[in-house]
């Protein structure tokens, strides 16, 4: 038996998501709902640095997780997995989501009993970033294979993140992947952004991911 | 001095992309044009395989390359540097390439002169799959550090595409990546497509590779 729900969300009229996404941003807010919205191309590693996390803060936090996809149930049977409730959303060839999917999705959860929901977006270095999903912040995922020049090619992506995470640093050696350009690339996008270079696998690097986290979950529940 | 134009193409309407797509289609045909539309997620080294296939098949047919970007202009320079025609189109935006797009690039390479076509898409999984460029032929690059289950995750973009690469095999040692499956997930998708594993970095399995883009080539040139 499924672990998790199946919901079927459908894209809401481009023109009200800003309206949308604030509404609901104010809404978690008056609740004390921390939402990030993780983004990341395909494969990346949005799935295997959520597990470690809910792992690492599921003692300390209340979590639900939002599983975005095209139409597999892959990630959210991984997530489900972890003993934190998930639930699937299916875009239906959608290649991002919006405030109203989101919202939707939050619904599905039972908002009311989160510290943390995160919404692991369609894996997409484009669209996404172009719709605010009424997140109280944006986390990006750029793993090593994917090449140091990212910043450069998807600027919106970069310029919209409040933390970078550089994950597969164990491969490093095996990669012409420069970590010192990347983050001045990331800078030239976002120079507020956070750079923290993880690999979710092993575990190194994921301190300072949980820490960053931990302190603005608690943060966004002060009035 | 840039060895490349830079062209800012605009979207058409969806609804008559098919037609356009098409039209565009018949006249390459006639011309004995050959356009291979090349996509995947960003990073998983579509330029470098570009590049390498570029050496191997430039003495035998005229080449001309597309390079499709949201706003940069690395790949374009890297690909001039080979010596072939190339040509950046900036898509303002835009996650993938239209028909209409597409003709422009063309226009500006000046296909009369050319055999070869390529048209490198936008780095992404899901949208660029959804729009008829008019090409002869669909190829997508899958790397290793991606994961064998992307079949099922973009389930349009394998399925739309005739030859599928699999890159970066040199690092399979590193990844959990399982070849067999992912051939299996690849032909749930579509059984027709062609599985190539490739090293474009060393240059392991591009033989089969070229032999495939040989043939096509000159196949499309018969009446």
């Amino acid at each position: 038996m499924k672990a998790y729900k199946v919901l079927e969300v459908k894209q809401s009229v481009f023109a009200a998501n800003d309206k949308e996404a604030n509404e609901l941003r104010l809404n978690l807010k008056e609740k004390g709902v921390f939402l990030l919205n993780l983004m990341s191309s395909p494969g990346s590693g949005k799935t295997t640095t959520l597990q470690r996390t809910i792992e690492a803060l599921k003692d300390e936090m209340k979590i639900g997780i939002m599983e975005a996809d095209i139409d597999s149930e892959v990630d959210a049977q991984t997530i489900s997995d972890t003993g934190v409730k998930a639930i699937q959303l299916h875009t239906g060839g959608m290649c991002h989501l919006d405030a109203a999917m989101t919202k939707q999705g939050l619904e599905g959860l039972e908002i009311d009993e989160i510290d943390l929901a995160v919404l692991e977006n369609v894996g997409n270095l484009v669209c996404p970033a172009e719709f605010d999903t009424g997140s109280s912040k944006n986390a990006m995922i750029l793993s090593v294979p994917e090449g140091h020049d990212k910043p450069l090619k998807y600027p919106l992506m970069f310029s919209i993140c409040d933390v970078v995470l550089i994950n597969k640093i164990d491969v490093l050696p095996y990669f012409d992947f420069d970590m010192e350009k990347c983050r001045e690339y990331v800078h030239m996008r976002n120079p507020q952004a956070k750079v923290i270079p993880i690999c979710a696998r092993t575990g190194e690097g994921m301190d300072e991911w949980y820490d960053w986290l931990r302190h603005e979950v608690q943060n966004w529940k002060k009035k």
